[in-house]
């Protein structure tokens, strides 16, 4: 018998990050409204397509979930199956079982993959375009580091959480005389610190592309103290590094029998910077995963929904085995060949670091 | 006596836009601390430079003020010192005063003017710049309607404030089935309706550049109601327009012997779909200039932090008579004499109107 | 056969309220994970009841509806079963088919009812509880104007709402000398208007239990120039009144030849202060129902969350026919009986009138 | 010659809370508009009156600071006039300084004192009365411990904090499954944490007052899986302690030569549950200062306002000596003699407690 409308299946990889409910709202609506095709969604990433766990997609099961953070469809971390981890005679070995989820995929009836995730995922998406799949990917990361995009959604709304907390920070800082750190998202790139230490007023900006050495720090504390300000906020990435391997008390801890989690960079600068500055209180937040949830920011929420909408115009034009993207003001599209592991750190000679710069704050180098 | 730093003069006119005070702190501290400049603000725009009335901008005066709303210069509106009213014997005439704004900046020693302003202020700055003056534009509208640049600051606050009075409303219509209207700013152009609406899951989007025919809406509410949708969402802008005068009880208002102002539009379009949904009752909600005001968004204090920047960097390569935009996400320029008088609608055939088209939401055409 | 778990049923009644969902959730939970009782909801109010719509409470369906505004049960205004509007012969009359429900509730099996829902809704609950069925009541009503109870949940939310829409207005009335009218909701009880202009910062105060002199207003915006502040903040409760009738100019309006609505109170005194006060622009923003949805405040939830808890515990005890409420801090319970008709207006000579009074807030009077 | 107006003279001390401002704003207002006070405000709290470094407080000076976090008078911690550390001859030693105090209030000609701060302060508050001067204390804590009054002002800011970084967790935990762990100040009393617990949807909740059992977590997080909720929320006060020593991993960094902090019982607890639960990751966040800053909530507006205009009232009735508080809704005070000392801690019966167990939360006992 003919089919006569398309199908296409959604499924969410990776980590949290707002604006996957909006993409799903948007794919699902312009899919059924504009073109009539019939959506499914796979649970809990690559692993749903394996275990060929899907629901159906509809106006209603994607009704009221477009500022929502999170994914209706779940996620999964690290699933990959070109290489996964499955039971073979009672031991755990790892395979590559792509072909049982091209087999669901074809079982199913599915004309289309749409993959909303970062680089890991849609390096498998890439993988399933390769075995002749009909792939869409959408590309998420919170911390906007994908070379192939200008802006990925959900970092607008981590920056924002971020700010928010750097306003609250200030008050206290101003009026107890405080250090205040506050360690934010950003294990390889820098870009939520860099933006959110703009936005929040930021004295310093530690961030993993410009290595930092702790008496420079130290130095931009006593400068502000010459100006009167008695107080210094610090927006540090998780991943900022010290130039000179200066983190000497902390490391007695990582020196431990043990593996142990400090809870992040900045209870390690904390102490650090105890030990040098006199006559402050230091005091640290780690903002961790309030960062990637709760309500999407509006310019996420416009983002995703356009990235949505173009996924199914790709789709319905069977431009196979593209990404969408931003460029400048302009969604387009870009080969899943081209982008993957292709990241884009913050150059510290771009203009936004300039900017920083040029109202003052330090980068600790 | 040989001068030997430069003095800079700010001003903010028109209407009040989040990131005013970050673009003033942005343009002080580098001037300041990139360049050794003088800053002085004069107060209540035009005017204030027509009375001489200036504040020394200082670290400071600008400390703390990033994240405000308002302008710590505070502004005047529809001040032109080209055609300005004075007292001359004893009678209010239109006079050009401009002459005199040059004398002031003379004798206080100004070198270059920084305007903050929509576009009349800037065209007086350019006219000071067509009378030698040195002059540097920062583009300032929350309405986003300038064509010589791609995002205004100020346009996101106010689209984010627009967007959670959507949310908020959202709750209620669903659980009452209410028809509910929001009123946004925009009078000519509809941007803030048409991003609000779609980051704030609107049924309906009124916008100037799209008139409306009040049985389109009542259609769309029908539709939603086959599908069990039992309430909707109209975002409607100031200036939406009516396609065939359909609005027709409300005209006795208008044709009363008095002006009348009816708090806006949405107040109207209440009266007018009354009588033709049964079955719902309707509410309107005005925000009026709750939307210019409170704390600026993040994405808002970045743009200005760097137009602020940008303008600093084209006084120190006194390349004066232009004003600061954004390109894409690239930090720009362009000449005083182009961009005036230049607005940049909503395209009704733009990629943004056929998105929210695409998602299902209709203008009501 | 033997019933051996009890059966309640919830229904919400009147306007929209944030809390409601709370309510219900700590209901549900409390009754299934502490007493086993079986729990159902009926839709759209008592309506519901009548038509004997319903659906299962279940932990699942509460989940997550803890901080959502809005009602997962719907609600309906203004439906009394004891005088309802029913078709018979062709003809639409009104009745008593408090029978019906009654019915419906035997043959549910349902042993008690639980009402959520302000005076008019709750004076039905008393009906019932006269009928013989097993009432609980939980009081909603964001005006905050019970006398039995010293706090109602949604109360909190929308002063909060309010509150910032005032901070909001704050930046721009000081930099741009405007004068600001916001419009709260408070029909007949001005507690909204009162909190929120004490914690927004208002100049005037407007609420229907002090009536207004317009000559004071102006006085009082006078004064503050004289004090070198140029701006005045002005929140007024839907219901204010003038004391002499000095609303004039509106008056026209409101003799049209058709009823026509002018957006509130707030338009028609910005039409009446503009005449009076010169050398101000004057703007007003209607609130609406943006103070009745969106996320329930924290304080909000936890009252919510008592109420619930407590009418399950007033279930388990059998006393029934009573109302939960919140005497100072302590949650306790009143019958039915005692609460209906009496409200809690604001007292022009209670501490908070006083409060508001010694830090220099005018209430135009 | 003699003196016709009183003067008084404010401090602040101890650690940030959210309200200060909106305190130290309704006394000077009240003080002035009502009674023609003279206000002064000594900086630093104890060490500025030691040090006789004062301010004016004026209308202007206590302008625009109500919403504000922070103190416009700074603070100081531990500053204890009855045991100050001196200089003398050469060496620092501890001393006491209050006659110099007593002498500064003389020579100022300060007729009362008014003392903003928690039990450390209220106790120097209390010594100064003792020594024969004028003192009115406003209680000040944001873990709402102070036994004399029932709510303090900053408790709700701090609780809405936290309540709205619990809710921006559930999306994560919920779509990625995960284990969420927040902490939330509270070193002695758990209250922060029970509210935000109750208001945020948590699963567990960790206080100082109901020591915890792991394995009883571990239990709550099986239960839940059971009822297909893969995920759990954890909300921990700083203090919260095991039952019976069951962290024992996290022991080897206590037991480090050197000092170390490791961010929190939030970082220890997330090591011990790691080992015990498997397939879920555990993830934390330590919100640490942002509960003590940024905007006060509209409640604590409210609450610091009154505060502030009861104090004036106190010195204006000339009852020195005591403390303002809140009894159930009404403004009161207490003799200093008998607050200082006495904390009320949660009780493990308390109705709010069992309001929590009620709706299925649990306290890992």
């Amino acid at each position: 018998m003919a089919k006569n409308t398309k199908k296409i299946a959604l499924l969410t990889g990776g980590g949290d990050c707002p604006g996957l409910n909006a993409v799903i709202r948007a794919v699902t609506r312009t899919a059924i409204l504009q073109y009539g095709y019939e959506v499914i969604g796979y649970k809990f990433g690559y692993r749903g397509l394996y275990n060929n766990e899907s629901i159906p997609l509809t106006l209603d099961t994607v009704s009221g979930i477009l500022h929502k953070g999170g994914t209706i469809l779940y996620s999964s971390n690290k699933d990959n199956l070109f290489d996964y981890l499955v039971e073979e005679n009672g031991k755990m070995v790892k395979k590559d079982v792509s072909d049982v989820a091209v087999e669901n995929l074809k079982k199913e009836g599915v004309d289309t993959l749409v993959v909303i995730g970062g680089d890991g995922t849609l390096t498998s998406a890439r993988d399933f375009a390769r075995k002749g799949i009909n792939v869409i990917g959408v590309p998420k990361t919170i911390d906007n580091d994908l070379a192939a995009t200008d802006v990925t959604f959900g970092f607008n709304s981590a920056v924002s959480v971020a700010t928010e907390a750097l306003d609250r920070l200030h008050t206290t800082a101003e009026s107890h005389h405080r250090i205040m750190l506050l360690e934010v998202m950003g294990r390889n790139a820098g870009w939520i610190a860099l933006e959110s230490g703009i936005a929040g007023s930021a004295d310093v900006i530690l961030i993993p592309e410009i290595p930092y050495d702790l008496n420079k720090i130290v130095e931009k504390i006593g400068e502000r103290e010459k100006e009167g300000k008695l107080f210094s906020i610090i927006v540090v990435a998780e991943g900022a590094k010290s130039k000179n391997g200066d983190v000497v008390i902390s490391k007695i801890v990582e020196d431990s029998p043990d593996p142990i989690r400090l809870g992040g960079i900045a209870n390690k600068l904390a102490l650090d910077l105890e030990r040098l500055v006199k006559d402050h209180e230091i005091r640290s937040t780690v903002l961790g995963h309030t960062q990637r949830g709760g309500n999407t920011s509006t310019y996420d929420r416009i983002l995703s929904t356009r990235y949505g909408v173009a996924a199914v115009e790709l789709i319905a034009q069977e431009k196979f085995g593209n990404m969408v993207c931003l460029k400048g003001d302009t969604i387009s599209y870009e080969s899943l060949e081209n982008v993957i592991g292709h990241t884009k750190d913050v150059d510290p000679n771009s203009e936004l670091v300039k900017v920083a710069r040029s109202i003052g704050i330090s980068f600790g180098d």
